[in-house]
């Protein structure tokens, strides 16, 4: 059986066809004002004072932004048995969807690291994904800040789509 | 090498020494009254409308009470990777961390299940303890409950006391 | 609206009916010979060896005996994200069942806390019923142990019973 | 406080301080023969056939190339609490740590997606990094493949060298 060996290319419609009643956007978006943004990493950084992080020491806070203006903030809440720690990008995002919100601007991230910006873990970025394209901002103690998408954060994600086209594929057989 | 079979015992002192700033109480515990607990259910009911399931189709909801009174309600949110779903019990739990509250009374939990009462899952259960003793009332949808505590969901739970004692040691080698 | 409450009580025949292909067994199993709980204590301390953890510094190890007779090891491997660590059971459990078994009469836990015996997460609770009713030996340092079971290490367990009475009845209607 | 928009660029630094003994390579590595990526593709299919999927009905299979030359299988282990499920590329890494390798050139990931490739879930993602960088194959079952390595698949990935570098400033004050 020959192989073939085919150029990686992101499918757009992937994200578009996936994500149930979400609005993608073109894929490098950054939508808000400045000051929007500094609102938005200042409210993450102040989330930051909430965290239980009694394991790592490492405080991480985290400021969602819906898309009727409401903010929930989420900081990261470990546990004894690693495994159960949330990261506060997810606990941002869970607080939002419990109170009914599912689609959203833009993410903000704070932590104490001074030399670099702290990017989310690989679970947060599924969990991200999985309710569509939007901005993130990450930023540092200083309020210096860079600008990156959920889809740019985890390139040729697992989406639905595909789960789906499984699924549905035994059904019928 | 000869070995000693022990009697299985669980230790009260592990949950006192082991939670930081939390009282917990007995191990029976269920203070709540009739109509708390009934407003309790009917919160955690009310919460899973907003669950996002749309990969089990099921749907749970939780109220947590902190100890000033406030509750915080949660719902399951499921991702296209299962292993990144979350459950009600830990939304609401991480909701109200999130917003400074590590002290409960009791959590309520609902779900669609007729014939049976649905309890929490391990990983629901392991969150549920890092905060402590308290009460746990599962609910059917026709408002029959029972009662449990955080510590009758867990025996023996592996706890911070355990993961501390090894750490200390290695640091003074 | 009249609540009622009603007596704990585990169901048995959830565990019967929910586990797939699996024997369940009496709930106070321990069928294992003490040559054989020994021999079984001495491969879970040896995976303690490969144990990763660069974050926690605490290794657990844990040997799984298959229905017919193999053992597979595991440890704890953690991740710089503490959500994404796993625990030596687990480990241990995912190794047997992507070698192709599903039916197991035992495993045993070993870690470096003296004092008292370190108990499984709930996390891997929940993963250890999945696979039904067998024994389970936690012991400590000096080769004591305690013997306790899968499903009295998490009463009232959510079960795929409770799952799908929920999934077929909204396909029903 | 003025903010300072800085050019995202990924810290090739990070990834060598951060792995241990982890040769890190270049980014843009695929060192493997065709003759190799076929026969470790073939072992990803074939550990499809152990998937535990009660729950998505959808089969993933991994197979993990070992520095020394040895590969290790995983598949997909679901659980009745969708949070508790491993994915096959997790597994397949979990088994090789757990027998003592540190060290991957290559990991290949079979599904039976038709369509489209099979790219890991943000988890995986996260745990495959933190073994450093190696090749990541994708490939359909038409055995077409496509080629990224650990991390082109997760960009400004968090790193060990963050944590330690807030962890290290606590304690020296």
């Amino acid at each position: 059986m020959e192989s073939k060996k085919i150029k990686m290319s992101q499918d757009a419609d992937d994200l578009k066809e996936t994500l149930n009643d979400v609005d993608d956007g073109d894929s490098s978006l950054n939508t808000l004002t400045e000051e929007d943004i500094q609102k938005l990493i200042s409210s993450s950084k102040e989330a930051m004072k909430y965290a239980y992080c009694e394991y790592s020491n490492f405080r991480v806070g985290a400021a969602l932004l819906a898309e009727d203006g409401s903010i929930f903030t989420g900081c990261n809440i470990e546990n004894v048995s690693y495994s159960l720690t949330t990261c506060a990008e997810r606990t941002a995002i869970f607080k939002a969807v419990s109170e009914g919100h599912r689609k959203f601007k833009a993410i903000a991230i704070s932590s104490e690291v001074k030399d670099s910006f702290t990017y989310p873990c690989g679970a947060c970025r599924q969990v991200m994904i999985e309710f569509g394209q939007y901005d993130v901002y990450v930023s540092r103690p200083d309020s210096a800040w860079q600008h990156t998408t959920t889809q740019e954060l985890i390139p040729h994600f697992f989406s639905k789509k595909a789960l789906r086209s499984v699924q549905k594929a035994k059904i019928q057989n």
